[in-house]
């Protein structure tokens, strides 16, 4: 079991990591604390307190707070689809959170919740590099940011790059070629 | 086109992530803005609002804004180039800024402008580790920081590590050794 | 040399970045300051001013400031081994640091303090998947975190994802396969 002291470290922790700011109203912020400490203590880690969690990570992971969509939806509308982050402007009441849509896409949910969801979760034995058969595989590449040279492993490049800021189009494949040992 | 905002919310989360600050005079910063949002719905990056840059991506990469000499230059100096990010104690009116010299060196901006220019983009579909036969050909390897290991693919090493801090020289080239494919 | 104004700036932005702060105490941090230079000005690194180095960068790596314990201490006890670092509560003043016990494993010290130290050093031109035949050699891998998918190359992984402050127990090895170049 987690604690909610952790939960709050690590909330603090990441939003200044990511250049962002946590909720200002305290109790509107407690009750996503505990939202988020209840998944984790039920799933083992902290999907979104405000979307639905399969308890599969591979499925759940792009929804494991701080999910995917929080920077877009942070730099887009001032705040995550929580508003557990929010922006500078947000933060210090010079502007107000506007209703922020679901960023995640549709393939992602029925993945996760139609009936091939079973079936989309990779063997971890697989090489990865295995053309997919099922579209809904979830297949991982390595990515590299092509301005600051950021490397990550993932079904998709994120969003924004964690380093320098810049956006998903600046992502492309990293193909490593190498001399095979003899 | 981005929007001023969009270019305001990035300079600040990268300042934040960074580990660094804005300029505290908002005039000057919003005309650094400006330049920077031209410079985007021109070229299609931020490039630095302070130098000239060409339009091909792979001669300004190392001039995007955040350009690779910001973190050197802001522990050296207090200020970038422009000084669009500055240190604490700038923003903080404990020390003024000082000039700051151009670091970018003397082959890249003679790879940017001068004849050379167009031979020195690499072709995408060629291998990273064909030997350079121009010695201006833009070539990337992988590279990892020895202290917390985090990894890059660019042409150098990051003069900073975006992880730890650690200086360029304990950055070393990662060399994959792998069993092949069967 | 260093000097002591870029050891404050380095440990300045890497607070910020980790989502940490600086201990509010300034004559307790200039000691640390202090300590942190003097290291790095006898060794090459800066090593923790808490803790004895052996002068030897593979052995000292886990200990290099910003040690790879800062993270999970800061977040369970407040404050890390020398209290450079401290929690956002320790800093405002609303909780004081308890005493924090030596999380580096006894491998660790062991290996780079006991008789075999010397033999503990991989070569660098040792392939990094040979088998271990000592259980003391630093043995290098590269691991990404399975939430956001950094990608670093380390002994093991971090306590903490630098990216996305997932435990390590999210981080799995990378293996890559690729096909081999004919």
């Amino acid at each position: 079991m987690t604690t909610l002291e952790l939960v709050r470290a690590r909330a603090e922790a990441d939003a200044r990591t990511a250049g962002c700011y946590l909720n200002p109203d305290k109790e509107f912020l407690n009750n996503l604390f505990d939202g988020l400490k209840a998944n984790e203590d039920r799933y083992g880690y902290p999907s979104c307190p405000c979307r639905l969690a399969t308890g599969k990570f591979e499925l759940d992971r792009d929804i494991i707070c701080p999910c995917d969509y929080r920077d877009p939806d942070v730099a887009e509308f001032g705040a995550c689809y929580c508003a557990l982050f929010v922006s500078k402007d947000v933060f210090e009441g010079k502007k107000s959170t506007e209703p922020v849509p679901e960023r995640r896409p549709i393939e992602k949910q029925n993945r996760a919740y139609g009936p091939t969801a079973e079936a989309a979760i990779q063997k971890p034995s697989e090489p990865t590099r295995t053309p997919a058969k099922e579209s809904a595989v979830v297949q991982q590449k390595l990515w590299y940011c092509k301005q600051c040279g950021y490397v990550c492993y993932r079904e998709e490049p994120p969003y924004v790059c964690p380093v320098c800021k810049a956006k998903r189009e600046l992502f492309a494949e990293l193909v490593i070629h190498v001399v095979p040992e003899t």
